[in-house]
C-alpha cells in the first residue's frame, strides 16, 4: 500500500466530501478535509441533502447531534450516495447510549449499503450486536483486547459487506478479510473533542480520491495519525494539539509518512 | 472551601455533563469541560435528550439558539435531572432581548427545578422581574452596583429555591443565604466569543462531581478565571486567550490556585 | 474614502449585528464581529428572530446550511430589517450547487430588499443568471476576468437594486455607478473554512455603522483582508492562520490600513 501517494490522489484530485454531521465538530471536520486539499460541503436540509451528495465524491454520516430531519436527510443522501456508487462512511458516534441512537444506526444501516462503519470500541461492539454501555461519546466498557476487537470487526464487516474501523489506542481496519492494525497516533489525542469525527471524515477524503476502500481508510488514518504526532511534539494543551495537528496535515511530506507508519496485517 | 480538592474530584471522577446549548459556542463548551478532565455529550433530539441526561451526572440547558423544538427537548431533559436528582445548570443567555427568549426562561423555571440559574448582570435583572434591556447576548444597562446585584441574586435564590450566578467583573455566587464574591478572571473574557458560556459548562462540570452547589460554582469559577488570568498574560489577541484558556484548565496546579485565589464572602 | 475613521467608527458604536447564518462557520463569524469591536448575536428561532433584528443595527443572512425552518426565520428577520431601515447582507454561499438552494436564494432576494449581495464568482454568476456549476461551497468554473466579473455584478446590482461583492483573488464591490476594485488578501484564505463567511459577517458589520454601503463594503474588506495578509507573513498553516487573523482584526492600527491599502475605482 503506498500511502503518500494516495496521500497524493486527494491533493491533487480535490474531491468534493458531503457531511451530514453533528454540531459540536462540524467545523473541524470540514477544515481537516480542506487541510487536506480536498472540498468539503455540509448540507442537511431534507429538501437539498441527495442533490448534494450527489454532485459529491464521497459521504460521511456522523450522528453525533441527531434529530429526525437530519436522520432522514441521512436517509436521502445514503440513497443518493449509492445510486451515484460514491462512498458512505458513517461514524457511529455515541452508538450504545441512548436507544434512539441505536434505533437510528440500525435504520441507517438497514436502509443504506454503508461503505465504512467506524466508530470507538464500545460503539462498535454496541453495533455489532454486543453487550457494552457507551459513556455519551467516550469509549465505555468494551474489550480492549485487539485481537478480540478485530475479531468483532471482522464479522461485522461479513454480516454488513463493509469496511470496518475501530479506532482507539491503535485502529482496526477490515473489510473481513484483509485485517490491518494502526499503531500511529498519540494520547492526546483522547483529550480533545473532535478527534474521532474528523477520523471519519478523513476516511471519507481518501475514500473520494477513489480505489481499494480499506487502503483508503489506513492511508488516510496513518496521515491523520502522523500529522497528530508531530502535533503533539510540541504542543501547549489539547486546543494547541488540535489546531496544530489541522496545520500539520497539509504539510506532510513524503518522509513523515515513510519515517512514521506503523501498519501491521492481522488475521 | 478546598477549591483544589473540588478540582481533582472533577479530574478523577470524569463526570459526563450533558448539554443542550447554543450552536455558537457548543464546540467550546464541550471542550472546556474535556480540559478539566470530564466528558462531554451534546444531545437535543427530543426523542433521546432525557435518556442522554438520565446516564449524566449534570445537565447544562444554554438557550442562546433555542427553537421550540430545542426547547422541548430542554424540558424532557430538565424533568429526567429532577427525577434522578443530578444538578441542572440554566444559562439565561440573551434574556430580556426578546419576548419569546423571556417566555422560554420563565416556561424552563416553572417546569424544571432549576439548581444554578446563571447568566450577566442584565440577563440576571430581567429574569429577577427588574426592568432591563439586553443587547442581544452582551450584557445592557443593568446596576453595577456589586452590593446591589448581590440582593438581586439573593432574592431570585430564595424565590427560586437555587444558587444564582451573576458573571461579571467580579462574580456573584450566592444560595440565597450565602453569598461569595469572585474577583479572579481578566478583561480578555469581555472580548472573545463564549466565555460566558463555557462558565455556565464549568459550573455544571463541578456541580456534576458533586457536593455543596454554591461551593462547587465559586470552584469551577475561580479554576476557569484563573487559567484565563494565566492565558491573559501572554495572549496575542482575543482567539490566542481563548485557546490559551482552554489549555490553561488542563494543567492547573495547586499553586495557581493558591496563589491567585480571590474569593471573599458578602451579606 | 477614510477606511480607518469607518473601522473607528464600527470600534466606538459598537453596532449590534444580528446574524442567522450556517453551523459551520457561526463561531467565527460571531468572533470576527466582537473581533472589530462590534457585537454579534445569533438567533434563528421563527418566534424570535425578527424581534432580535428590530433590536440591531444590521441583518447577516448565509444560507450555507439552511432549512426550512431557517429560511422562514431569515425571511421574517429581512422583513423586520426592512421596516426598520437597516441594512441586509445576504451571503448567497453554495448558490449553483442545488437547484433548493438557488430557489431559496430567490425567494429570499424577492421577498427582502437586500441591501449587499455578497459571493464568490460563480455564486453571483449564478444568481445573476449566468449559466455556472458551484463546486459545494468552493468556486467553480466562472470566468476569472475581472472586467466581465465585474460588469456582472453591475447588473446585479441594478437589477436588484443593491451592492454587489464578488469575493476572490480581486474583491469588486459596486453598487451598480462606482465600483471598486480590492486587491488585498492572500491565498491563505482560501486554505480555511470559514474566510468567505467571515467577509460577510464584516461587510454587515461596517454597514450597520451607517454612512455609504459600498463604502463600508470596501472599508470592511479592506482592513479584513490587511489583517490576513498581517497573519499570513507568520502563520505556520491554515487554522493558526484563521486564528491570528481574528485577532491582528482587534490590534489593526491607521498605519496598517494606509501603508497596505490596495483599492482601485473601475467602470
Amino acid at each position: 500500500m503506498d500511502i503518500y501517494s494516495n496521500l497524493e490522489k486527494v491533493r491533487s484530485e480535490k474531491p468534493l466530501v458531503h457531511h451530514i454531521t453533528n454540531w459540536v465538530t462540524i467545523y473541524d471536520c470540514a477544515q481537516i478535509v480542506k487541510s487536506f486539499g480536498a472540498s468539503p460541503v455540509m448540507a442537511h436540509a431534507v429538501s437539498e441533502a441527495a442533490d448534494m451528495t450527489s454532485i459529491a465524491s464521497a459521504l460521511v454520516l456522523n450522528i453525533g447531534t441527531l434529530t429526525d430531519d437530519v436522520i432522514e436527510a441521512m436517509v436521502k443522501s445514503g440513497k443518493a450516495a449509492n445510486a451515484k456508487g460514491i462512498p458512505v462512511v458513517l461514524d457511529v458516534c455515541g452508538a450504545g447510549a441512548t436507544s434512539y441512537r441505536d434505533q437510528m444506526c440500525a435504520r441507517l444501516i438497514s436502509e443504506i449499503k454503508i461503505t465504512v462503519i467506524k466508530g470507538n470500541a464500545s460503539e462498535i461492539c454496541k453495533i455489532a450486536g454486543r453487550n457494552v454501555q457507551t459513556k455519551g461519546v467516550d469509549s465505555g466498557n468494551a474489550s480492549d483486547s485487539i485481537s478480540e476487537l478485530a475479531e468483532i470487526a471482522k464479522e461485522l464487516s461479513v454480516s454488513k459487506t463493509c469496511v470496518t474501523v475501530i479506532t482507539g489506542k491503535d485502529d482496526i481496519v477490515t473489510d473481513g478479510t484483509t485485517t490491518f492494525i494502526i499503531s500511529n497516533g498519540t494520547p492526546m489525542m483522547a483529550q480533545v473533542v473532535g478527534t474521532g469525527c474528523m477520523a471519519a471524515s478523513v476516511i471519507g477524503t481518501f475514500a473520494a480520491a477513489g480505489g481499494d476502500i480499506a487502503e483508503a481508510a489506513v492511508s488516510g488514518l496513518v496521515c491523520y495519525e502522523i500529522a497528530a504526532e508531530l502535533a503533539a511534539s510540541t504542543a501547549k494543551g489539547p486546543v494547541d494539539f488540535k489546531n496544530t495537528l489541522l496545520d500539520k496535515v497539509s504539510v506532510l511530506i513524503k518522509n513523515d509518512i515513510e519515517s512514521r507508519v506503523k501498519v501491521s496485517a492481522a488475521g
